[in-house]
């Protein structure tokens, strides 16, 4: 089954069951008239949402409207938990030898997580919206799930069976904010800017072989004003699985029904599988040459995220965001 | 004008209008069924609300139900953002001590704020349920306020406008779990289990001359095991006001409605006014003695933060909360 969000009525939009190719939408307000209220209330609700997916791939729908990402809000417009992992730790190795930054040996056994900020999540088509190109702007592309409620302290064992939906994520960073704001030891916040979606959320389901419960082995394919940065292998060089993230996060707190759980950057230790982010490519730059060519992101530049199934066809439809200037108000 | 979120009508609970007294609450279904819709359109709701408040603090509302703290939520029961600050640098000097970490610079001009996980918030009577008593168990009485949406960018000058509750909160810590999470450079995830808030929120206009329009200018009391903790004056020795908090954390994203922005541990310079947390207390006993003598909180103890108006009312109601073994559920 493929979710959506469409922009239309209210901050939470409205809930659209997609089929899947990613060509057709059926709003369902009797069912759930947010993708919120159907996690809030999944156990109940998921099999009339999946009654509704599979005529609609039967092609027995009335009503159904075309489905254009250029519509789609986030598929969780504000969620009420967002935690990244840094889950691949090849990512984590380089972008610290970037910005010169020691790598703490706990990383090798211990989870490390970010808490995200999570009021204002942005969709597929949305603009990245910065005040200053000098800031270092840079995509992240991930993997993230969103999760029903999960007790406090879940094992790795159980972690998996709380996982309700995959999506893409791009994660962007400004990273010459980075290093300031580490500094003062409270993790990120001002370096994170609002965080953008794919246009669908999918069940594990949807992904076949693809997904094992605990990961997703497909190439995640990112690119930088139409030229290809990277197709890392989601399965391939991940430290950590979700399972494992989803019980660190939940070791001292429960999740509520709806929290996102991101993987980190993708990131394999093959060279040849190319970035998921900026500051990467530029390390191996730094390394190679001396000195970075790649620049960060600029004003007007696009970046698109994408993960297509083994017949080609894209799963969660893609992220395509252009970065553009943003004029704060006057005081 | 205090609002307060009872338990029942699910997971966002059921708002209602508290008289001044927190003796009788009113639900208000045809204005707003939970706080984060009357704060999703405040401009257009608030007035009905105050109208409702005006009634009630004149005795002249039917169906009224006795308000008792054991029945609420937290005001937002699940909130979109809780960002937490640390405005009080006397607090931060201390607790850095205690735990033989170095100040930044940057603190003293900067302001200092951590992204806190928000999708389960504690209610005023709720039992703080930790697996583990050796984690070093904390609280932290704090000052935070409820905003309007906020635009990314927004001035100091133009934060204050934005401010639409003020409530008191419980900031639990997992001190023993903070040095190693911190050195993993990302931040607090696993050290900051659930927050808990006052059972009431109000609307500055509540607070009288105590409020400025930056700061709340009253003792903030906190007690543990019925012994007096501290009772520091919120509006001393706080080094960032709420307008520069909240400009802070606008500066590269917008803030939702409903946006929780809490002051940090009030503290005060002058050791007469007690602690709002054990690290303090502990760092000033080792101070003078060479050793810490207050134990953190053990299962069974309970603390009581609270503040009262120049009358001695209570305002916000207090946060009263048990330390309760937590037992996970088997894999």
């Amino acid at each position: 089954m493929k979710l959506a969000t469409l922009r239309r009525g209210g901050r939470d939009g409205t809930l659209v069951v997609v089929d899947r190719d990613l060509k057709r939408a059926l709003p369902v307000p009797e069912i759930a008239a947010t993708l919120q209220r159907a996690l809030d209330d999944w156990d109940r609700l998921h099999p009339a949402l999946e009654k509704v997916s599979r005529s609609l791939n039967a092609g027995e729908v009335a009503g159904a409207l075309p489905f254009a990402s250029q519509d789609v809000a986030a598929p969780l417009p504000r969620a009420y938990q967002w935690c990244d992992g840094s889950a691949y730790l090849s990512h984590a190795e380089l972008v610290r030898k970037a910005r010169k930054a020691e790598m703490p040996q706990s990383l090798y056994s211990d989870p490390l997580v970010y808490q995200g900020g999570s009021d204002v999540m942005l969709g597929a088509r949305d603009d990245i919206r910065i005040a200053d190109e000098t800031w270092g702007i840079d995509l992240e592309a991930e993997i993230a799930v969103v999760t029903a409620d999960v007790p406090m302290g879940t094992s790795v064992a159980a972690a998996g069976t709380y996982i309700r939906l995959v999506m893409l994520v791009n994660d962007v960073s400004l990273r010459n904010l980075i290093p300031s704001e580490l500094a003062k030891q409270f993790g990120f916040f001002q370096s994170k800017p609002p965080t953008a979606f794919s246009p669908v959320a999918v069940t594990p389901d949807e992904l076949g072989e693809a997904w094992d419960g605990r990961k997703l082995s497909l190439p995640l394919i990112s690119h930088v004003n139409g030229r290809l940065l990277g197709s890392p292998n989601a399965g391939v060089d991940l430290d950590f699985d979700f399972p494992q993230l989803i019980a660190h996060v939940s070791r001292t707190r429960p999740l509520g029904a709806g929290a996102i759980v991101g993987s980190g950057t993708v990131a394999n230790r093959d060279p040849a599988a190319g970035s998921s982010c900026l500051a990467e490519r530029r390390m191996l730059e730094i390394i190679a040459d001396g000195e970075p060519k790649t620049p960060f992101l600029a004003f007007g530049d696009s970046v698109r995220i994408e993960m297509l199934d083994q017949q080609g066809h894209s799963i969660f439809g893609a992220i395509e965001q252009t970065v553009k200037r943003y004029v704060p108000p006057s005081a």
